[in-house]
């Protein structure tokens, strides 16, 4: 039984999913190199104990330095705040180590390019951390469009909208720095949906706004939603929607993609249903499939034997593990490479020089 | 029993359609004004033959000129070609006589607003049919918007989409002209609907294009589809798509509208549930209320008493006639007016102008 | 133009739908037939006036008889208590006049008889007015499951649920007399659906109960909810479900019919929608198809050439009458028949026997 | 850290589904109490070491005596075939080990008899694997029932649908022994709901049957679905359908509660919403919420701190892991205790009863 050993940076909500994601990985998809939780560190030797206690790993580092220079870790995932992502990633990949890192990649495209060539140098796996567009839907959502199951596509509305900086009271540094605003933080994920459904983008025009200048008595210094016209490089055209404020949206990762001979809807909200219209000429039987995910699926066998069954917000990140540990194996990025990251980053910089500009932008630009 | 002359200009589609819901309006509602169809004319003294006999219509006229100046026609529906709506109301209105006239008035700003000339003279009920904001549903959306139901608003998305240039052979007519292709003639509902929704539009950009320069042997010359980014006059932001190739879409007039605290969504295939989402900080149980129109509902009483029992199309036809009948009698125009259905078509004006710079217009100026 | 005159008894909630739908069927179905409203009655002559100036019909008749015996009405609408349907019936038939019979036929299995009897001497167009079978889904589930699309039907779930028992004032005789109960009123709309889709019932048993001995102040004597399990001569099973104080159900006329090969499901609550599963051994592809009724669907298309854009409650009552009419130019009765008809009571008489007996009770016994 | 050892019987998919949720369980809850995986095993000492390979477990033992016997196995989990339950089980708490054995025990009332009474001799945790009544969204309906959020609860219609006995090829046991058949092993779930959501049951009817005599080439010998009415000890009436053959439902585990004040409907094919109604007199705003589970609801947060977010299949089972353990630290049984799972046998018991007499009859008889 081949082990490799992983380390976690970072204790907070997603160093924690992560942690749980490869204590189970293993078993779940009865991978050939079995993770052992090595390691984990926070933002102090305490936090890092009291994390280590907590998910039952077997030793807190007392930093990231530390953590990543230990030689029984041999992997690393980053799940600590974006600004030190870079550093982070660049000491362990000169270490050789593969990285797992969450996204964005830093708070910069200047940050994920550098991140791109120490992977380049290093040779190693390296992946960013999109989980939404892991679930058994989203991939077979993308498997259908590239087999012309919809035909040419011609347009795409793609959306992230919920309401957790209404609803929950947040750090005030959520409301402070670009990076931390709807575009720098929320909007990465449909981006990144945007162009694993519907591939480059080659220009677009953008809004991107504060609507509370103030919230909970803390004053908002970045963005709560942002709306972008996309023209594909394929010649679609589409238009992509981030909020953090959408009042009732709780999981409003959605998308509409309309090719010439059908359309392919989703919403997270119910994550366990894609649904397909096919034109088929019988104007008597024709709708939409609301086809419900199930072992045909792309990935979800693994939890689960009967369609239907559902798989939720943790199981995606338990294939991201599998993903990883996969890359690992094979010596080779996955999918989304740090290259693929950085083409995230580069719409974002696009977006907010057509915003200032009130015009359009390429994001081959940036 | 006060009664009204009605003549119908046009038998086909709409013509019918007005012709039906004339005849039962007076019942449904119990109007005080009942009105009798005298007349309606066709494309030809035959064609108005057939649609009279059809339709259980007393008369037919030759033309629209018989029709409109028979003396006992005492008010006229519109539902000819739009190249003819101008010339048509003109010389009704010149008479005196009330005028209902399909959507959009005409091929141009230029067109509604000589019309809006002509009403105001005239000083009579005039009304422009926007049918699908008439459902309970939107009425009521209106209603709960304006009336503070979802706080201050911020955001909308706003789409009509159809794939009817696909699975239908059509006429060639259809493909050609800027005013019968997708935002001459089908986007005019969603740019009614933003209007009716959110208020004013203050300025705009566009993107509008032909998806299939050929179908079905017919070359296209006019855009399929549509795609504006919308700033409000109240400084929201919103989003308006109209396509009439959406494969799969077969009556997608939708609407998301956000505000501050809470939200509306509603699409017209499922044109009698109005879901809405009110933040009131019990996270247990927030959710989006889907809410059945019923006698609570405006004008739906009259076509039944159960709630959830459901309206229809032709319901809608049937609360514009009502709303017709409503302002002959008050002597007054009713909302959408002339003067408003003028607004649409600077809208529609403004997003030529944007898509050919690639920047930003504004409606008031044209 | 061929005409017939219309006389209709009863000018409460469904006497006024009766008109209306009248008023426009003429032009809606262009039917060859075109009817005219001749005279209305209520309970009193004072009432029938009101009805008739009220909804535009030309005359008022002072009671049911004389509306019966004016030689104008050529056919009558039965939309009187149920407690007068049977006198009315067999005066008009006895005249030759064709019937159309609002549900249910009478108070029992014994007045349904004898209206059979009468309208099979008479001879002429009889239909009993189950208006909610009628929708265009329902009308095509019926066809699909005949044409074989779900294979061998095995199972079916009947449920018609709605709470206004609860949320409204009822008149105090809602709450007296079994004919005005659930199971005699609100339960006939249910067992007709069985019949219409599965086919006739050889044997059930039944819950018939009352929830609320008081409701309102008044004492509730009639039952509030019934369930039925049913054995369909066919061989399938089913079990059926019929409440007025199911809080929270508007319009719960509901169905979900289980073949060998797939499946239908439908809810009147989306009257525009039927659900279809069909097996096709492509486990990825596999789901159930949201098909929006449209003018490939049956009586849809006399409302609206766009499919998608919706029936309403008011539309079945259209429909209604236009198979009104043309069962009175074929001079034959048309489903539901009085005959049909009648099968809904013995299922109801069955069902009384089979709750008194907490055992099995066959319909074709009563 | 406190430790446990696991010992798993059975490397089957719910084997490994378990093996998996105890890996992750101690990260995900922070539970004191964290499970080490000792031991698994198979039908065979070769299946055994093979599972162990496959999903990490420390190591196999030969047979489950072996494993029962083992003395660093301080906890067991059945997931065996349903005939070795009460054996295993037996054992297991002759030795004062808690049990966590796989739904249904055993294969009749008296094997769960047996149980109950070993699990009282040894005075430990013990619990059945009813999992799908673990999602949140369950776990909160029982407690809005119970709290009151719908009032006095009248009736109740619970389902649990699959079409696994048509799509897939089963092996031959699947189709014979009563154990197996659609009221032995797919029946126990709803039954478990029904008695979890609305209590004791007083009496029922009941219809069993095999729908297809043979499939795939296999004569079938069980039953394929089942048909109750139900009137629970609290008054309520209630239905319940469980068919292994409904044609489309791949998991349709799904309730509708009727009480006074309001209504909850729940499809697990969407297991992340719940539908609450609740009637408050206000006819305009009145309609279901939908409810997306998140933190708020009972045992979400561990998986995310995001709403909607959702879980899937495999987090009911890591919940059960976590509630199994909790149960482990007190000493004392949990919901559904193995006294709890009798009576779901009573219940099927009473069924079969009931079917063959066409009666009624007492879970309470058996």
């Amino acid at each position: 039984m081949a082990e490799i050993g992983i380390g976690i940076v970072g204790g907070g909500y997603m160093g924690k999913s992560h942690a749980a994601a490869f204590a189970a990985v293993g078993t779940l998809f009865e991978t050939a190199l079995k993770p052992r939780l090595v390691a984990i560190c926070g933002s102090s030797p305490e936090s890092g104990a009291r994390h280590a206690a907590a998910f039952g790993v077997r030793r807190a580092a007392a930093d990231w330095q530390a953590l990543v220079a230990d030689p029984e870790v041999e992997a690393v995932v980053i799940a600590a705040p974006q600004g030190v992502h870079r550093e982070i990633a660049e000491a362990a990949l000169a270490l050789g180590k593969p990285v797992l890192c969450e996204k964005p990649m830093g708070t910069s495209a200047d940050d994920a390019r550098a991140m791109v060539t120490a992977a380049e140098r290093a040779g190693v796996a390296n992946m960013v951390a999109y989980n939404y567009i892991r679930t058994p839907a989203s991939q077979f959502a993308r498997r259908l469009i590239a087999g012309g199951a919809i035909g040419r596509v011609h347009h795409a509305r793609i959306e992230h909208t919920e309401d957790f900086h209404l609803t929950s009271i947040l750090p005030p540094w959520r409301s402070r720095g670009a990076a931390n605003g709807c575009l720098g933080d929320l909007a990465p994920h449909p981006i990144n949906a945007a162009l694993a459904l519907m591939g480059p983008i080659a220009e677009l025009s953008a809004v991107i706004e504060t609507v509370f200048p103030e919230r909970g008595g803390v004053r908002v210094e970045n963005d709560d939603q942002v709306q972008l016209t996309l023209r594909f490089e394929s010649g679609a055209l589409g238009t992509l929607f981030a909020s953090r404020v959408a009042s009732g949206r709780k999981m409003g990762y959605a998308y509409e993609i309309t090719g010439e001979t059908g359309m392919i809807r989703f919403d997270q909200e119910d994550q366990n249903a894609l649904w397909l219209y096919q034109e088929d000429g019988d104007a008597g039987l024709a709708g939409f499939r609301k086809i419900l995910t199930g072992p045909a699926h792309p990935d979800y066998e693994a939890f689960c034997m009967g369609p239907g069954h559902g798989t939720g917000f943790h199981d995606q990140i338990v294939i991201e593990a599998k993903d990883f540990l996969t890359a690992i194996e094979a010596g080779q990025p996955v999918w989304p490479t740090f290259a693929d990251g950085l083409e995230v980053h580069r719409v974002i910089a696009a977006a907010r020089a057509a915003a200032a500009s009130r015009g359009w932008a390429r994001p081959d630009a940036f």
